[in-house]
């Protein structure tokens, strides 16, 4: 059969494996070590008494609300779709084309993978030797053509500030992408309620990391009305009711139980710094390339080995991590729960103990 | 701010009315009045004690074994997505970028706004004044560029039979894409097992409408393992994980209740011949244009009045229906429980005396 053109020369993004068996301790996709709220288990289970033989109510109408009252916006400044990688997609979609957006040279991967795929050629902009954000450049594209970053940036963990980002938002008038998947963990405030001041300005956030729901996909942008009517146009093109009633009842539940959701990410962000402190420790050929994160993961490196030869050795001590060599020699390991980072204490001393 | 051009020249599809008060009877969006199996209920129940913080299963490996032993397939012939409206766009980016297929001028008005995100211009094919599809003047279109139908053809509620449309894949190299949505109604059978003869033969069914699943958002399609393999790499390049854990294990646990599936099929085929014979008995002025329809729907038309006329009545006395022009002037009903359907005719015949 024919395959076109277009499809074939594509790249997928290629996500961190999802074994089956369970024996591994699964560190390789940023996860959350923690389970979802109790509330969101009875949220589930009342869903499967509801009319799921109707269709979802396409506006996530009671989802949109309690994401407003959180993100101290309307509801009309709200968008769901399944998981942020399809809000991201729809984003690109709706803005982006027959532009070339900056975008950062060491980013979340997925991005020229959206790019191609829509036919959009974005300008690549290298990251500064710290591997912050080379704003003056990214400006410089931005001005016509918008812009898209990562905040805080993965796989860099580093946070660019308010202040800096918002700059770059009132250079232009053309879409800034801010995908926060990450920012419950970090240093820097959430970009969501400046929404209300500028039109162009687009944040994208997820329920899959400090919400523990990546089984649920379900992902949100806030933005000005009218960007979210742009969202909507796109979506409404390619599938008018993306998140499901389960889902839209789910990640409603975990936003109203809010004391959860903050004792889970003080949990995640006191096992990242124990951990980073441990491995430090542990010998002076280990180092944490990312010592300051402020994501739920950081990147190690170990003197002598290669990030491919880290990572089989600590899948043969049950950690399953993913290599990611864009900033140093490194693996890239989510913070999990205090038994399994100690797990990867241990296994990196033993890999260097037994050579 | 600034919206691309391509995104203002956008006309979305526009999906049927989900009231939120609960005082009409639903027969607007195709849905199956009867509620899904009890196993379904369960498995989500279940799901909820699952480990949600982790990314689903990308493979869908259950489901599509599950899906691939009722198609008599491989579950390798087997991609699901995030309903088929998501399976039908993922197959329109994969097959048709660059191509020109063949569309009925009357079909599911989704195709075209799928094309127009994605910059294909399908070739319009007129039916025949039966409302059949015109094979001749299709091959012609697929030859080089392959074609697109719904079997039955929604809104016309016909079925094309085996022996055409496999001429017509047959006569071309390109993608023949045959939407199976109201298969489970219709008098001919799914040629979902016709993929292990023929490469480019790609068919696509859903949960929503014989299998009470609307909500929970689940399509796929059965195809040959090459053109599965294009169609994961499109969903790849936009969104790795698209049925998320809880609707993997509702659909499996629905598949796997087939004396179920076959009771609410037979059901709604009951339904269906009951409704129309009554609607056709209330007078002379009632004609159901549709009267062999061999979906889960049927058109209504009455003399002397408008669609809009019949829609206004309807909805006044309780009924949602839709406005459905394309064959005649006339409303689209959705074949309901047996009391649904009676107080349609109740509200026809109330509507012909009141005036």
């Amino acid at each position: 059969m024919i395959i076109s053109k277009t499809t074939r020369e594509l790249s997928p993004y290629v996500a961190g494996e999802q074994p089956h068996d369970k024996k591994y301790i699964k560190l390789n996709t940023n996860e959350n070590p923690y389970p979802p709220s109790e509330r969101v288990k009875q949220a589930i289970s009342q869903a499967s008494n509801t009319e799921l033989r109707l269709y979802p109510d396409p506006q996530c109408t009671e989802l949109r609300k309690v994401l407003a009252k959180k993100e101290g916006v309307a509801p009309q400044n709200i968008f769901c779709g399944n998981g942020s990688d399809e809000v991201l997609f729809t984003a690109c979609a709706a803005f982006f084309r027959g532009f070339s957006p900056a975008l950062a040279d060491i980013t979340y991967s997925f991005y020229p993978v959206f790019c191609k795929l829509l036919g959009i050629a974005p300008a690549t902009v290298k990251l500064k030797p710290d591997y912050s954000i080379d704003f003056a450049a990214f400006t410089a594209v931005a001005q016509n053509n918008g812009a898209i970053l990562v905040n805080p940036n993965a796989p860099t963990t580093k946070s660019e500030s308010v202040s800096d980002i918002l700059a770059l938002v009132k250079s232009t008038k053309n879409a800034v992408l801010v995908d926060e998947a990450y920012i419950d963990f970090a240093s820097v405030p959430s970009l969501a309620p400046q929404v209300l001041n500028y039109d162009n300005l687009i944040v994208v956030k997820t329920f899959s990391k400090s919400y523990s729901l990546a089984g649920i996909r379900c992902g949100y942008a806030v933005a000005s009305p009218q960007a979210i009517t742009a969202l909507e146009c796109i979506r409404d093109s390619f599938n008018s009711y993306t998140v499901n009633t389960v889902t839209q009842a789910a990640a409603t539940a975990a936003v109203l139980d809010d004391d959860y959701h903050q004792k889970t990410i003080a949990a995640v962000k006191q096992g990242r710094a124990d951990v980073i402190a441990r491995l430090s420790a542990v010998s002076r050929d280990v180092r944490v390339v990312t010592p300051d994160s402020d994501t739920n993961f950081y990147l190690l490196s170990c003197r002598n080995y290669t990030a491919e030869q880290i990572y089989a050795a600590l899948r043969e001590r049950g950690c399953l991590v993913r290599v990611l060599n864009a900033v140093a020699p490194a693996v890239r390991v989510t913070v999990g729960t205090a038994k399994q980072n100690a797990v990867v204490v241990s296994a990196v001393a033993d890999m260097l103990n037994h050579d």
